[in-house]
Parts: structure tokens; sequence; C-alpha cells
């Protein structure tokens, strides 16, 4: 694990979060993508080294979408870049960490991601990302 | 407000926690530290220019006791650097957030602190830090 990438926060009301954070943080998003496999919409503020994503659910059946439902806004997940995601996965494994995903996959912002499972994790959801290049 | 500084995750059992997340992060706590005016133990990661905190309650009135009651095992909050404490919380007070303290406190890591309400920032507890020269 590397640095700490970015912070992902679960909000409802999307244009409304936008500019509520553009406030708090005194910087406005620079960038704003909607990822259809997941089912989200994001935006990115940049907060030195590390981003704030604000996540909103597009369809039922998507992760934020439950998430929100479940335990409402707020913090749903802390993201650390990796050099070699397959070879994290693979020390991760081997060390008790349950994935919740079997290979990497596609998320925003150009990652290839994959999730830690938060009861193995004090939790905490854990992403791992990797540039695709 | 500048950089992320830290996040701060509430654990119940400090040295397992600990145990987890160098396993987890590959990396070991560069700094164990009780605040004795916040009830809680620290100890601190470092994953680039960010820092993961884990914090333990100590004593039953302690915030991440009550934390750990009501909510249990997970991230309590996101901590930004900033310049100047004092502009920053009547700037924020000006935008229409909510400050837990009228004035800044001390916290872990020679830092002057100030909270926001999590009800005014879409359910997350925003930390602003300042570093005590």
């Amino acid at each position: 694990m590397k640095n700490l990438e970015h912070i992902g926060i679960a909000v409802k009301d999307f244009a409304a979060a936008n500019t509520l954070f553009t406030k708090l943080l005194n910087a406005e998003p620079y960038k704003i993508e909607e990822v259809a496999s997941e089912g989200v919409n994001t935006s990115f503020f940049r907060m030195g080294e590390a981003k704030i994503e604000l996540l909103e659910g597009l369809t039922p059946d998507s992760a934020i979408t439950k998430f929100l439902e479940k335990k409402g806004e707020g913090i749903h997940h802390l993201a650390f870049e990796v050099e070699d995601i397959y070879a994290e996965m693979e020390r991760l494994r081997a060390e008790g960490f349950t994935l919740l995903n079997e290979q990497p996959k596609r998320g925003a912002d150009n990652k290839l991601v994959c999730f830690v499972h938060p009861k193995t994790a004090n939790g905490v959801l854990v992403e791992l990302c990797q540039e695709i290049k």
C-alpha cells in the first residue's frame, strides 16, 4: 500500500452535496464522472495528495444506494494506491483478509480497483486502486 | 482547507487493531500517543501525505467510547489541515456550518483542532487541524 488516494462519501442529493462540499472545502470539484457499471455518479475534489469523492447511487441495486438505505449519508470507503494490485491482493489474502472481488475491476477515475471486506478490517471498507496506464 | 491530514478510525481492541492495520497497510505505526484530555489512546500510520489514526476510548465518557457503543468500529472523522484555524472557523460559521467547539482545542499530534457537526456536513465528522509551532 502506498498513499491514501481518496475517500469516498455516499450522498443522497448529488447537486446539494457538491454545493455543500464546495463551501466546506473551499474548492470546486475538478471532475464529475458517471460509472455506469457501478450505477454511480461521482465527483472529485483535490485536497493535497488525496481526493474527496462524492458518490450518488443511480440504480436501486448499486452499492451506494444500498449503503444509503442501511446507514444513511457518510463516509463509505478509504482507497489506497498500490503499485501492483494483483500482488497486493495476493499479499492481503495470505494475511487473512477477505477480498470482495476475485479479480480487479474497472472503477472511477481510470483505476483498477478491489475492495477488502470491512468485517476483516475493523469496520472500514478499504479499496485498493491502481492507475490504468 | 488545505490537504487531507488524517483519517480517524475508532477501534475496540487497540493492540489487535494495531496488529491488523500493520498487516493491512504493510507499515508500522510511527507514533503511539495518549491524549488524556480526550480520554483516548492514538496510533498513527503514515500513508503518503496523509495519516491513518487509530483511536481507542480510555474512559466511559470519551467521544470514541460513545461512538463505539452507538455505531461500532469504523471511520470516525476526516481531518483537514488549515493555515489559520480561527479564520477557517469564522469562514465556516459564515457559510452556515455548525462547529462543535467555540474555540480550538489541543488534540493529538501537536495540533489545534476544531470539529464541524456531521449533521451540517452530509454525515461526515470533519476536523480542522493546525500544527502548533
